[in-house]
């Protein structure tokens, strides 16, 4: 693993506190520690980030959660509502670049780490804050979760079978998609800073960030003046065919291909058609055009699904890709988990932790100079505590022992 | 809108020269021009970026995809089968911080604008690039669309129903999803170089990119030793009741609302129970922990629903909100495009265009010192051609006219 993994130095040097939980603010400040920064989690005493899943007197079998989203994190235990926690922690605000925090709406302010109480503290810092909704919103004092942001922020409309209710995108686009645009916004911001010493205030909502992530379906309205629809592995206003999800052998629920043909490439059919052995059809009036091929879509669906129902779906996009139509297999986490070129290539690694079991595990995906960031363990809790506050604040071994 | 949007500084005087088209390259540089960077398409000459969706001969009536990923960003029209355009090219990337591309697989070699090629004109620059499939996967050659990362990354096979088949999510995380991910790194290699000097090689792969966002569902892999499954609007691996979508008055597409109750706070039950006219059942032991209402999931479910199919998805959203429940209303494009709080917030803005009709779309979600990026339009074919080439080289109007 050495030539494709590496401890990443865009960001080294850069300090973070971290008053996240859960995955949302998580998410984000994991990246930045992916890049080189050194982010500290601020965790409570008993229990930590409740993202860790402990309960009292049970053994602790639930890690996976706390590690995907806490890679490469210290970690120490402060009592917030404490005078000497939160002192502590005021402490470290005026040496940290960067505070990110996830609470419920005005909690921050409770504890007396608002804004403008850091800003006084250390002018420099880029105070950055996620909400489920934003401050001027109808809801803006409500709670959200993952769901709640995807229901309210338009990923469920669009998700599901067209005749079907709408359905939850089974990825968590609620929180670490809000996280990936909070941290883009950070690290904007950290540039600024090299030259100006100025710290910024960053806030942002879980709806709005999933707006974002749901520019094309805006796009679609605006082309046909309707609310954006939903079209289960279809791709509604794009009039193609054949384009979609064809089954393939043995049958299992993820046994499926993804096949697309372009308008814009007529060869697209014609080469599908000699591949499956319909030669016959090639030149065929009912099928000669995309316009054609959609009238008869559900035609030239059985003839794809004809060939593909006997074949496995790595041999479906195999050959399917091989003459140059673009085709994909859907797979389950199981096979990306066990298909050795990501361990190769070093997107996904295993987190060798000092308590739990080995964990194989996606590693930041963009590769720098060719290397991925090394996946080092999510932090026991309050295990570097000692180690922050001698190396941040100064302390020395006796006084924070 | 002055006090709500602003044309943000973060990266100001940052030259990207974008080399992208369609989605998941213009979304990363997109992200650049919303924070500052003064972002230059370079276009050939005929049809432009292809995400413009430009057909000759006919008129322009599909500007907005390229409007949502092109905001704020300049054109010029360069043929980079020329030497003189290929030239102008490297002029440019001689001036430039970064370089994003997402040509198909050898292409950018081909135009002889490879890494090393680039590197060794301006060894400060920061080189991107995503590609469908990492190099050195058994697809690495292959081409991908936003469908094809989806289903290969994962995304499909966890969402749909429980018992259905593998269903595409509705937004284009293949796409956007990868750029903001690039867009991450190429910050945390802006930020290095105001350190060092020196650029960086990033590279991202969409299915690779896919994981990232996959991390949950590898983190219930985990726990059950089990592919991730689907779950419908349930979250597979969270069990308790009540928790997912329930229909609402008048029974339109999306009139559903989400409710969760929390295991960890077991007076939601209560509170919903309360609220929902059923105070008979407040400690009913059929329905008194959370393991008991998994149990009987289904009567849990129809109490809920008799309740909310009287309601539209906002009272009842607002009603159980009201109660301290987590709640959200399933909302369309369409009901987001016409809801006041994100214009008047800065969140959706509308963007005049000198051509093209005037178009409300999502902006940069993230505020800055309370303040939001300042939509611009997307720019005409070569728009900037002139003034780029004049203030980039130092060409006099001569030069260029």
């Amino acid at each position: 693993m050495s030539d494709v993994t590496t401890d990443l130095d865009l960001l080294a040097g850069v300090r973070v506190v971290d008053l996240t939980q859960f995955e949302a603010g998580p998410s984000c400040t994991e990246t930045l520690a992916w890049l080189g920064a050194e982010v500290v989690k601020i965790e409570n005493p008993k229990m930590g980030d409740p993202g860790r899943r402990l309960r009292a007197g049970q053994p602790d079998n639930d890690p996976y959660y706390f590690h995907v989203f806490n890679a490469n994190k210290k970690s120490i235990t402060v009592n917030l509502k404490s005078d000497r926690g939160l002192a502590l922690v005021k402490d470290m605000l005026r040496t940290a670049d960067i505070v990110v925090e996830n609470f419920a709406p005005g909690a921050i302010e409770r504890l007396g780490l608002g804004y403008d109480v850091v800003k006084a503290l250390n002018p420099g810092i880029i105070y950055a804050q996620v909400k489920g909704f934003g401050e001027g919103s109808p809801y803006e004092k409500n709670l959200a979760f993952d769901m709640i942001a995807q229901a309210c922020g338009g990923t469920f409309s669009v998700t599901g079978e067209a005749d079907g209710p709408p359905t939850r995108p089974g990825i968590s686009l609620g929180d670490t998609g809000t996280g990936m645009l909070l941290a883009i916004t950070i690290l904007g911001a950290l540039c600024k800073k090299r030259e100006t010493g100025q710290g910024r205030r960053l806030e942002v909502a879980m709806q709005d960030a999933m707006m974002h992530y749901m520019r094309i379906n805006f796009a679609t309205q605006g082309l046909t003046g309707k609310a954006a629809q939903r079209g289960g592995s279809k791709v509604p206003g794009i009039n193609n065919a054949p384009m979609g999800l064809y089954p393939c052998a043995p049958g299992g629920p993820n046994d499926y291909v993804y096949i697309m043909t372009s308008r814009a490439n007529p060869d697209h059919w014609d080469r599908l058609l000699k591949l499956m052995g319909r030669e016959d059809l090639i030149g065929d009036p009912r099928y000669a055009t995309p316009a054609d091929r959609v009238v008869r879509e559900a035609e030239v669906d059985a003839i794809i699904a004809t060939w593909t129902r006997s074949r496995s779906k790595q041999a479906a996009m195999e050959a399917v890709g091989g003459v140059g139509v673009p085709a994909g297999a859907v797979f389950d986490t199981m096979e990306l988990h066990d298909e050795p070129s990501f361990e190769a290539r070093g997107i996904m690694q295993v987190m060798q932790h000092p308590v739990h079991q080995p964990f194989k595990m996606p590693s930041w995906p963009v590769r720098v100079d060719g290397q991925t960031a090394r996946v080092k363990p999510s932090p026991t809790l309050g295990q570097h505590t000692d180690t922050v506050l001698v190396y941040w604040l100064g302390l020395t071994e006796a006084d924070v022992g």
